[in-house]
């Protein structure tokens, strides 16, 4: 494809995403296709010679976007949202068109030296105290990386190899092998799923503790289950807390966890995936509280701060823990301002990166302060709206506190009340919302955090929501005067039956 | 940014990237900046208000241009090639402005058909055989992840897993932990610094075993090896052998090496980061024999295969060995057509991902089978230019065999010569190599890979290697005869002082 042909199919398809865009709210926000569908529609091999651009733009048109799931949509509200916003497009084809690879300082300065101080520029919006920043006191800072997952992992992993040498250093006869094998973690039962995945994948054990009502992790239940551990002969080493919990947004008690961390020598790891951008409204920061406590502390920027995906927030107080824990180096590596600023390499799993920071320049410059408070106060006042609506009807119950842009709440009485209202949501394609629980009770998540939704989005999905109920209630109710859950249920599977 | 905006700030983008990708010649390849030279020039916080996409474009010309290393500069010969092509780039704005993420089939069916069918195309493209593609039969398949740090890292935890469960079956004394800290994987002294890095981080020790001559690995040192370690009592679980090592670009013997594999039970990963691209040319696939022992094959599409960083591909003989591994559940990542098609989030370690498939689909069908072909040859045919440059001047000596892009050569005599080369080439900033080291000595990697690198570039950055040795040999040979390496390593640094 030569210089011409970029020009015109590159503009092509920045008309395309315009039109996508405006248009979102027309379409359905799931897709009516069936597993497979696209193996019938596409060739089984790549083409022999060059097809034109035309061509593929057409098929992008034909047999992708009726495959979409469109996250974007104003009508999705099932999981956190992932961002997408216009200056963060624009950012990624500059760092694509420039195209360089951050391994270390000297393989693109710009690259290093503008994350350093992006990370500095929202750790500064997000209230951070300045022991995460970059300065030129202390080894605090911050780093972009892939996702929440990969720095659950590696702050896991950081944890590991930290107390296990310090164990070491205390038990000289010990084995490292034989320290990892005692090595214990902590987090709630209602951690995020990249939580518990990357304990397995780091190797080390990790309990799933039990929360209070509100779905928080408190100190009390930590600091049994570390001096069971204690006493089991365990080393406790890391402990990973939620600020704003995937199912229900619940913030874990810092206050009380970060002091036990501090007294048992434990890692204490924050992940604000989601909740963390609303931070950058000063009013949310309390929601923090505790904060001191952290050795690093993760938020997605590619959740509700409006840079497109990846880009995963990551600040420590001590960076050398991180790049201590497993640094490699080879000579093809080096260069001769090493030591003087970061290696980024150093502090990921990947040894190459994008210049994701360039969306992330694009995207504070262009709204500014004020317009990333105001996409967030926006998306807030939408939940509040839409808890509302849940309130003012008594077919339905508000099942945990809405803090930030989730609503969780359900169909009063069984269950299978609210299966069935997902099953009906989900099949009509309309509006997309997903299920968790709370205690014993299946709840509907819904989300606000498209930068499209607005109002008349909000209604729309409450109609389709009490439309949808009301139907399930006729079908359900009239047999029944003031029928039991149970009765409930089973006239309900004898509908569907039928 | 309301949509007009996007649309008159996205082309100007796309202007000022062809812009940039035409005058790539004309600029030096490394920047002439000092560490923290962004701090200087850029405020200490964001903006409170938002400001124009003018003034955004125009701070990248003056502040991040100058500070770039242009790796797809026509004159950058150091690290192997980060992919860039303009269908890749176009393929990327799509996937951000559609900006779904393929956690699941449900998620956005597109993104997981698209890679599923993709991975095919690629599959086929280098000839892979038929148990590694996706199909009604068996459990082969692939899938795109974003660096081969991470593949090596997953593969390195399946293979632990996968041994661990089959060793407790034998044994069911013993404990998981206790067989964990048994387990050894091996790899040769060339392997890439993510291969050393990867054990560390999945607490997998790993053998770093010599090589021959040629810089392979042979299967009679992998026995050798095995046997050692089985006598002490340790479990070999995983090998990870190299096709194009990143110092000189050398091939393992994968035959003998995958013998030894399946009679000792072992998990058999291969890195092809580099060098696998080549298999889309038949006349290379040579290289590959022995490839149908593997468990895992791995190549970068973002390195030699014009498809933008991040596109790390990784095939499966039976990718259920992997999915088992460390798949963990949640009530809202269920779908009610799971397990009839790839959960791709149980193939990696983010849960999240891009759908990173429209650039290759883009990059694959505007240049088709024969526009990549034809990209490799290119890049071989220079660099067969370039070996025949060095062989032709008695004052340099060719140090490997060059088998694809990569020529690694040194100025003959003593390191210091070849040492000083480097560092006067870095200085000058007008072709980018680096170093590596073949035994005790010195050598330069030089790679063609930008697919912007003609003859006449070739030539030029022959006439600066030359001119500049010229100038090493003038300050350095004339008041010797035929000195040792050692006078002149003395004279050498006397004239550096001086």
């Amino acid at each position: 494809m030569d210089t011409k042909d970029f020009i015109d199919f590159g503009k092509a398809v920045i008309d395309f995403i315009a039109n996508y865009t405006e248009t979102l709210r027309e379409k359905n926000v799931l897709p009516n296709v069936e597993p497979r569908y696209l193996f019938n529609l596409l060739p089984e091999k790549a083409p022999q010679k060059p097809e034109s651009w035309q061509e593929v733009l057409k098929d992008v048109e034909r047999y992708i976007i009726p495959g979409m799931t469109h996250w974007n949509s104003p009508q999705f509200h099932a999981f956190y949202p992932t961002a997408n916003s216009y200056p963060a497009i624009i950012g990624d084809i500059m760092a694509n068109g420039l195209g360089c690879v951050g391994l270390s300082w000297i393989s693109s300065p710009a690259c290093t030296e503008l994350e350093m101080i992006m990370m500095n520029w929202l750790g500064k919006l997000l209230g951070l105290p300045k022991q995460f920043l970059s300065s030129n006191e202390g080894f605090g800072g911050g780093v972009i990386q892939g996702s929440a997952s990969e720095v659950t992992l590696i702050c896991l992993i950081a944890s590991r190899e930290q107390t296990t040498l310090r164990t070491k250093r205390l038990h000289p006869e010990l084995g490292e092998a034989i320290i990892k094998t005692k090595l214990v973690a902590y987090a709630s039962d209602q951690s995020n799923s990249s939580v518990e995945r990357g304990a397995l994948l780091a190797s080390v054990p990790i309990r799933l503790l039990p929360t209070d009502d509100k779905c928080a992790l408190r100190g009390e239940t930590l600091l049994k289950a570390v001096k069971e551990d204690l006493k089991k002969g365990l080393i406790p080493c890391c402990v990973i807390a939620n600020l704003g919990t995937t199912g229900t947004c619940a913030f874990d008690n810092l206050v009380e966890l970060g002091a036990i961390c501090e007294e048992y020598n434990m890692w204490l790891h924050i992940d604000a995936a989601y909740a963390g951008a609303a931070f950058a409204c000063p009013e949310y920061r309390y929601l923090m509280s505790g904060i001191e406590y952290a050795d690093s502390f993760n938020v997605n920027a590619h959740k509700w701060l409006l840079v497109n995906f990846d880009c995963s927030l990551l600040w420590l107080k001590d960076s050398r823990k991180l790049v201590e824990a497993c640094s490699v180096d080879r000579i093809y590596l080096k260069h001769d301002k090493q030591g003087l600023i970061p290696d980024y390499r150093n502090w990921q799993i990947p040894l190459g990166r994008r210049f994701r920071s360039l969306k992330v320049w694009f995207v504070l410059r262009t709204y500014g302060v004020e317009g990333i408070q105001q996409y967030i106060r926006h998306s807030i006042r939408l939940a509040e709206m839409f808890e509302n609506y849940v309130k003012s009807d008594s077919r339905f119950e508000l099942v945990t506190e809405r803090v930030l842009s989730l609503v969780c709440f359900r169909m009063k009485g069984d269950n299978q009340l609210t299966q069935e209202l997902i099953n009906r949501l989900t099949a009509r394609r309309k509006i997309y919302i997903i299920a968790a629980t709370y205690r014993e009770k299946l709840i509907v998540r819904f989300v606000i955090g498209s930068r499209l939704t607005r109002e008349e989005d909000v209604m729309f999905a409450w109609d389709e929501i009490t439309s949808q109920a009301t139907e399930i209630l006729r079908t359900v109710t009239p047999p029944l005067e003031k029928g039991s859950d149970e009765s409930l249920k089973t006239q309900l599977w004898q509908n569907q039956k039928v």
